[in-house]
Formats: structure tokens, C-alpha cells, sequence
């Protein structure tokens, strides 16, 4: 079958819905550079205001789903269950997570991204182990899935492919921000992992690509529908994302932060979450009980088999693991810059989207996509939002390499903290759960 | 200045509005082929929803004008007033309105254009005289509107050439109903053209573009005041386009009925709108009378004045004119189909639309852009809205040349008509006038 494309912009401009297979038929061609990029931008910019109906937009996940290879992980025989975040500033969970929930007997087959805009990247944090490769062929994939519990890897090119075309005409074409749109990006990829389940982290607030609470449900309760139309259970758990996440904003010393909290320790805020969600993923793994869930999580922990997994993950991808074991090998950039506070007051704001950028600025993340990122350089938060402080006190010591960067980045990173006369209290973590 | 154009799509996409230096930016970078297609149509999808204000739209046409050359006519010592029209079925009112009003003492530099989906074009229409060339160098053009009065061209390289792109672009990406941009494309040509007024013939109902009265008095406005913007006066006349105008739908027969309303004679519609178009016409050149207008109008038919201009016309543009003294030599396909009435009754529509596009299936207009022409083919409209009818009687002949292509065009023309039991009244050809 084929169809006019301009027809097909026409009635979804004019608020028609699109059959299952016209929106197969424009991935397909698309994919096969038949449709030029200048159609879907206008097709993506129509989707933008008018949105999918459910059945547009099951059918188009379906097809980008189906664009590629989709992984059989069937020789894995234990349940396979990943997790994804919608992206935040200092936001390394996904780090010491996949090991302890691994050490639990669950296959985690972690496909992450890099840092994008304002946001840190899993897969550049991971790479602050020399030698670590987050690209791995398929048979080292089910392999280690078997030995391990675990891959942490970056997607491949043969999964999903129109979504990495697709994804860049939007990011270059003003398309980016559509629940539908950013929905079926996610869930194309991670249905194509053959999961048993997905826990979503969808982030809230400055520092996250959803604003506001509202518009962050609505995102959660269709990648939660998308998931259930395709059998995969889903659970989205809704998190603060104002300020940073932990202390620790960058590469190497956001890895040094995710061994503390495999070690039993690190900032509260970021252990409570990977302990939560360490256990959310055990229970779609098949665990019943959520209070024993999470106790297998914290034995995890305290018995070092969750950090054991991660020795062993590093040294199955090429990385040094006795950066594991002596986190204080990480380098970490030798320039230090003190931000003060400038009075006495309780902070009342530490903007997460800021400091994201002012990290960007120093060279922990990309302003365009060829840049290369620099382990080294980031901030470390010593005064979060809750927190009296008094005049000269340090909010956070910026480590950095190039002093031409550091002007750059305080000029946004110091008015991220708002201090005030009044107390301020410490922002709930979880603002909610969707299944 | 630069600008990031995603920067733009999305504050336009956001209900922002763009600044005249953003606006001449994005035409100038895009004529320049710096910004890409996608990005592009991108912008012009998000204009299409979110409209432009008086000031964008302001700004983008000017930005369009100055595109590229803009005529020169102050050698040209009569007032130059053209008129357009949005396009319809059957409309040749061009082709004897613009020598009558040229009789009359005003110079007529009359750009046009080509058939357009199921419209028809005067360019196509003309070329039915062997020999005529709608493309006159320019020192010709200033020439022949000196002494005959009147030169009626397609739109030449030079001018305008953004809206040339951004045309083919909306075309393409499903971009074309639109108030700011088919206004402001329609604007930057004429007022490139250095007039001293312009009739814009706005038209509505089925065989239209604009399918309702309050979408095309919006049109009307937009145009109106983009104009007095410009120091250019315009008169938008909205008129009825439900069915075709007169009876020739097609090219050379169009061009036989032209010559009709020349001799004083042709199907009263497009007599009544001609003679009042070139009042209108004759009123924007500086004649304050109503009546006296319309009275030198038809002084110039009934003198032959109008008729001689049109053959010093054509044989100015290296047509054949004994075409013009005798209509009878225009070629028109031999093979004939009689549309009949199916039943007794009233004619109470004859969809313009179904008829123009049963046309260009015939060979009358072009399916695709590289398509040729049939000058030959076309419609004799015998029953029109109003008309009583009998079961058997004639409501259309067709003429063709290619038997294959007539079943099709009969499944599109023939459901055209609808007969009723109850009288049926013609419509108002004239629906109101913007100034």
C-alpha cells in the first residue's frame, strides 16, 4: 500500500487521526529515505499540536519498534527488568542500581544514553573508568546477562533505528516536546529489549524535561499504557527534580558518589531512591512482598554482592575495576572554585536546570554532538534546598580544567541558590507512582 | 545577526512571535539554502497553528518582497493597477478584464499564474493562441504597457523568488491553508510590481480554497491591510465560486468565452463580474465616479476598443491574433459526452470543485507539476444553480481526446450536479466588498 504523504500531513494537520498503516508506511519510508525530512518535520510539528489518539500512538511505536532487530533474550532464564529516566542533573542512579538488583538475581540489560542538554549521560559517567566499553557484541550480551546479571551499554545501531533518525530531525526541527512523540521514542527502545518488566523514573521540575507534575503524569501514564498494549509491565515512579541529585554533578565524581552508595553509604537522597527503586524492579521481577523486597535490596548491599557485581560488570567490559575497589583513583580536576553563600538564610532553591548547564559549560557534557567530555570537571553540592547556611559558607566547590570555562559556568551556576529568611523544608523525593 | 533557527521554530511553536529581524533572517538564510528544508517546514507548520501577528506577518512579507527584484515603473506614466484572483473554476476573468480596463486609459501589468489543483490559470489559457509567450524581457514589458496598456506574464525569476521556494515547500509538506502565508505570498508578488492599486477577487464556496465566508473575509483583511501597509490601495471583492463561472471550464474554450465578453456577448456571470471588476479597477486608478466607471467600461466593449487591445496584445507577445477575430479557430477535441439530467427538477448545485478536478483528470490541468497541458479539453457547462431541468437534458458536454481518461473525470463531474423537487434560486455572485 501507499499513500500521499502531503495527504497524510493534511489530515493529521487537520485533527484527523492516522490508520495503523499509514503510520507504518511513513516509518518505513521515512527509514528508507523515501519521505524526505522536510515532510516528517511537518507531520512531527503537527503531532506536536495535535497529538496522537491512543491507537495512533500504539501503531506508531509499534512500527518504530519494528524498524530494526529487536533483541531475543529468551536464553536468559532469568526475569530480564530495566529501568529508564527521563534525564536529570546529577542523576546517577541507574549506576549503583543495576548491580544490586542483579546481585537479587535479576537480569538487568541497561541500555543508556549520553548526556543530553542540560543533563548527564549514563554511558559518559560509566566511561570515567578507563577501558570501560559500553558497546558490546550480542553474543558477549546474553553471556553476560547469564554470568553477571547485568550489561550497561549504549543502544545499538541495529535496534530501533528509525527512532535515532527520527530523533535527531526533531531535535534539529523544534519537535522535541510531545508527550506523544518523547513516549514512543522510549518505549520503541526499551520494548525492543525483550523485558519482562521497565520501571520509569520520570523526572519533575526545573532541572527535568517535564515542568510540571501535570504534564510529567501525562507522560507516565502513556509509556505505562504503551507498555501494558504491548504486554510488558510498566511502573513509572514520579521524582523531584528541582535541584540536583545527590552531591556529586559530572562524570568521575558522579561514578565516585555510585560506588559510596555500593559501598552502604553516600548522600541520603540518592541512596533512599536506588533502594526504592531497587526494590520497585524486584517486585516486577516477581517478588510479592514490597517490604521483603526491599530487604533483598539492602542485604544487596550489606553483604557486598551488589558491589561485587559491579567488579565483575567492569572488568566483562574492558574497564580497570580497581577503580571499583580505590574510588579515589578517579581523577578529579585539580582547579577548585568555592561558590559562597552571599548571606545568612535557609536555601530555598538550588535550580538542578542551572547547575546542569553550568556543568555542560565547564565541559562535563556536549554543546554539540561531536564535543568530547571531560571526566574530570563538575560541581560537588554542599548546601541543598532545606539547608540554614550562613555567609561565606561554601554552596559548592566547582572542580575545573580550563579557567576561560569557569567564568562561563559561574555566571549560571551561582544564582541557582535562593536564600531566604524563612525556613524552607526539604523537597519530597517521590511525588508519585503510576502502574 | 544570527539566530539559532530550532531556537525560533520553538518560540513560535510556543505562541511567541517572531521579530521583523528574526522574520528577514529566516528568509534570507532559507533563499541563501543555509537553513535546511526540514526546518523550515517545521516553522511554517507551527504558523499555520499558531497564525502570525499584524506585525510578523508585516515584516515576513516585506522580507519576501525584497527577496529579490522589485519592478520599476515610474517610466510609466498612467496608473498601474492589477488585479488577482485566488483561483477558481471557470475563471477567465482576467483575460477580458484586463484589455477593457487598458482601453480605458490604465496600464494593466498583469502577473499570473498557472493552473493550481483544480483551479484553472491564465497562463495556461493564453498559451491556448498558438505563438502567445507569457515571457517578455523587461525592457519590452515597460514598453508594451506604455503603448498598448497592458502585458499579462508569468511571474519572472528575478521576483520574488523566497515565495518561489517557499511555495513549492508549502506544497510539498502539507503547509497551504494558512491566512498569514497564502496572504503574504500572494502580497509580496503584487506589490513587487510597483501599483498604484490592486483588485483582489476573494473567493468562496466549494470550487474555492477558501470554503466559507468568514475564512475568506480573513483573507480579505489580511490582504487589504497588508497593502495600506505598503502605501498600496486594494479593493477585495469576495465573490461566489459554489459552481463555475459562465461555461467554459478548460483552456481554449475559456479563451473562446473571453473573446465573447470582448465582443459584448458571453454567459451573463462573467459579463455582470467583468464589467464591475474593471469599474473597480477604473475607480482605483482615480475615477471617482461609480457610474462613470462602469460606463467607460462598457464603452470600451461596445466600441471595440477592448477587442483591439487584445489583439495588439497578443500580437505584441507574438500570439497568433487572427485567433482573437476569429474564435472559431481555437482547437477543440472533437470527441464529445453529453452529461444529462437523471431526473426532473431544479438544479441546486453544481459543485465547482468535482467540475475543475473532473478537468484536470481530462488533461485541462496538471496532476503533477512536469504534467503538459491539453488546451483542447474541457467542460460547456449547460445547466447551472437555478435552472430547471428535464430527465434526458444536457448539463454538461465534455470534450476529450484520450477515452481512457474520460471515465474518470465522468465519475468526478457527474455526481456534480444535484436536482431538487423545489425551485432553486441562483446564487449572489457578489458577496461584499473590503476596502
Amino acid at each position: 500500500m501507499s499513500y500521499s504523504m502531503v495527504e497524510l500531513i493534511s489530515k493529521k494537520r487537520d485533527g484527523g487521526a492516522l490508520t495503523a498503516d499509514e503510520l507504518a508506511w511513513i516509518i518505513r519510508e521515512y527509514t528508507a529515505d523515501v519521505i524526505p525530512d522536510y515532510q516528517l518535520s511537518a507531520l512531527l510539528m503537527a503531532i506536536v499540536f495535535n497529538g496522537m489518539t491512543v491507537d495512533e500512538l500504539s501503531a506508531w511505536t509499534r512500527a518504530m519498534l519494528y524498524s530494526g532487530e529487536v533483541l531475543d533474550l529468551e536464553a536468559v532464564k532469568k526475569p530480564k527488568i530495566d529501568k529508564h529516566s527521563t534525564g536529570g542533573v546529577g542523576d546517577k542512579i541507574s549506576i549503583p542500581l543495576a548491580p544490586i538488583v542483579a546481585a537479587c538475581g535479576v537480569a538487568v540489560p541497561m541500555m543508556s544514553g549520553r548526556g543530553l542538554g542540560h543533563t548527564g549521560g549514563t554511558l559518559d559517567k560509566l566511561e570515567s573508568i578507563p577501558g570501560f566499553n559500553v558497546l558490546v557484541p550480542p553474543s558477549q550480551f546474553v553471556k553476560q546477562l547469564e554470568d553477571i546479571g547485568v550489561v550497561m551499554v549504549g543502544q545499538t545501531e541495529t535496534l530501533v533505528p528509525a527512532d535515532r533518525r527520527i530523533y535527531a530531525l526533531r531535535d534539529a526541527s523544534g519537535t522535541v516536546p510531545s508527550v506523544p512523540l518523547i513516549s514512543s521514542s522510549i518505549m520503541s527502545k526499551k520494548l525492543a529489549e525483550d523485558l519482562d518488566g521497565l520501571l520509569l523514573d520520570v523526572k519533575v521540575g526545573s532541572g527535568a524535561f517535564m515542568k510540571t507534575v501535570a504534564d510529567a503524569e501525562e507522560l507516565a501514564r502513556t509509556m505505562v499504557s504503551l507498555g501494558k498494549a504491548d504486554g510488558t509491565p510498566v511502573t513509572a515512579i514520579l521524582t523531584n527534580m528541582d535541584q540536583p541529585l545527590g552531591r556529586a554533578v559530572g562524570n568521575a565524581n558522579e561514578m565516585v558518589e555510585s560506588i559510596e552508595v555500593l559501598n552502604g553509604g553516600g548522600p541520603p537522597d540518592i541512596r533512599e531512591l536506588t533502594m526504592r527503586f531497587a526494590a520497585e524492579m524486584l517486585l516486577l521481577a516477581g517478588e510479592t512482598d514490597p517490604e521483603l523486597a526491599r530487604s533483598r535490596a539492602d542485604d544487596a548491599v550489606t553483604s557486598g554482592a551488589a558491589l561485587d557485581v559491579m567488579v565483575r560488570l567492569t572488568e566483562a567490559q574492558g574497564g580497570d575495576a580497581s577503580y571499583i575497589d580505590d574510588p579515589a583513583k578517579f581523577e578529579i580536576a585539580r582547579k577548585k572554585h568555592v561558590i559562597e553563600a552571599d548571606r545568612d538564610g535557609w536555601v530555598e532553591a538550588c535550580d538542578a536546570f542551572a547547575i546542569g548547564t553550568a556543568a555542560v559549560r565547564l565541559g562535563a557534557g556536549r554543546a554539540r554532538k561531536e564535543d568530547t567530555v571531560d571526566p574530570t570537571v563538575g560541581f560537588m553540592i554542599e548546601a541543598k534546598i532545606g539547608d540554614r547556611v550562613v555567609k561565606g559558607q561554601p554552596l559548592a566547590t566547582v572542580s575545573y580544567r580550563d579557567g576561560s570555562r569557569l567564568d562561563g559556568a559561574l555566571t549560571l551556576a551561582t544564582p541557582a541558590w535562593t536564600i531566604v529568611d524563612h525556613e524552607t523544608h526539604v523537597p519530597e523525593l517521590v511525588i508519585g507512582t503510576i502502574t
